[in-house]
């Protein structure tokens, strides 16, 4: 298994105030993290950023940046979305602990945990493109963290699992693995699950199974169940084939027809 | 036993940052604590502690401050003091979750978890006054913690241990809920589930995706896929009026045909 530093990205959405990037990247390197992802930071590079990484300036000049949180986390194929909202429509939720076991007992693709905006966090839109919610346990009158704060519990839970995943023995007990129980083939990314749902999308449009000037509520509670199944390639391969074959049965009743 | 709340304070000895000061009892109030102990701080009040406090200006309101560490610790039956140095002469160690859970185990007495300067920690002679050193793990070449996050971790920590010991059995793996993390809505029976793989091996061959002679293997591979989703009752509607739309479709073109 290639170490947790290499596979774990942290995505920082529409960051307001440039010195909890810093903060951010000091809390990741204090974990032994490297890989910060900047979606739309409002200032970036910033010396309030230089001046709270306090040494950490590595990471700072490594960090990526993009114009959306889809091609952020394009090669990824966990995505972790933190919010303190509980929503109509939830993906699974994990603890920072769980979170961390989760990633550790993952293979060798890349993981995402994504932390949005100061004021309003991630919208639902993005969180439909995690797989899990990450949420962390606070007090229930005073349950919105700091974004570095919240990043800082999750590198330190993600250090931790990847001690106890170094030494097996310390893991004992732990959880450990998925807890999906999934014995899982090949891993699908977060762009071929994309591609995915575009076909499917096009497919219940095709068969006016859906609205396409509201696909929002369906499409969302489809992402819910698939992203929970974590379909490996093998299975997406089924699905896939599946919709095709829908399309071409379409074709080819219309053809039989003079 | 009295809730945390009331038997833990945090010390902060010689902070330099006010804005520290306000982040460490934002992160404070979020874990559910409220006594905050200020020993020499070099500004104190101050905007930039109330602007970092984000709302927990009722921490910063009854923080009591002190001339010096054996006074704000006067009334402490444990304290545990937070240190990066490995000493000559050590008192034990403790890390966050065991010092967490040495504070959740003690009876009614106050403790204290006491943070040092932002850039020369807690001296000696302070550490000396602790019954235990704190010390957060961190990547060996890059441990120094911003004082504010390494208040988050051991509130974080606090915060858990509370939790378990007021209910001992979410507090076990605490990956809370099940498995799956699916925070699900109504269950689908075993025989419901039957039904759909019925309709969709129904329609699968319909398709003429799936060759009845042999539907095995293909059966196989989407029941595991969706037998790991487990998907709730209104995700199961949604599914089987797919495979319907599916149907309704190729009869609607036959029709069209003349």
């Amino acid at each position: 298994m290639s170490s947790l530093t290499d596979r774990v990205s942290i995505v920082l959405v529409g960051t307001t105030h440039p010195g909890n990037i810093g903060a951010v990247a000091r809390a990741m390197k204090n974990m032994g993290l490297a890989r910060l992802r900047l979606v739309q930071p409002r200032v970036f590079p910033s010396a309030d950023a230089t001046a709270r990484a306090a040494g950490a300036d590595d990471v700072l000049a490594g960090a990526a940046v993009y114009d959306s949180l889809e091609e952020a986390v394009a090669d990824c194929e966990l995505v972790v979305g933190a919010s303190a909202r509980a929503r109509a429509i939830a993906c699974p939720a994990l603890t920072p602990r769980a979170c961390a076991e989760r990633v550790a007992g993952e293979s060798q693709g890349m993981a995402a945990i994504v932390f949005g905006r100061e004021h309003s966090g991630l919208s639902n839109e993005e969180l439909d493109r995690c797989h899990y919610q990450l949420h962390i346990p606070t007090h229930p009158g005073f349950s919105s963290l700091n974004v570095a704060a919240a990043a800082q519990i999750v590198c330190y839970e993600l250090f931790l699992a990847a001690d106890a995943a170094v030494t097996p023995s310390a893991a004992a007990g732990h959880g450990a693995s998925n807890g999906s129980g999934h014995d899982a083939g090949e891993a699908v990314s977060h762009e071929e699950m994309e591609r995915f749902y575009d076909h499917l999308q096009l497919v219940l449009t095709e068969l006016e199974f859906l609205d396409p000037a509201n696909p929002r509520h369906l499409m969302r509670r489809l992402r819910r169940l698939y992203n929970r199944a974590r379909p490996d390639r093998n299975e997406m391969n089924i699905l896939r084939g599946i919709l095709t074959a829908v399309q071409d049965h379409g074709v080819t009743l219309r053809r039989r027809s003079p």
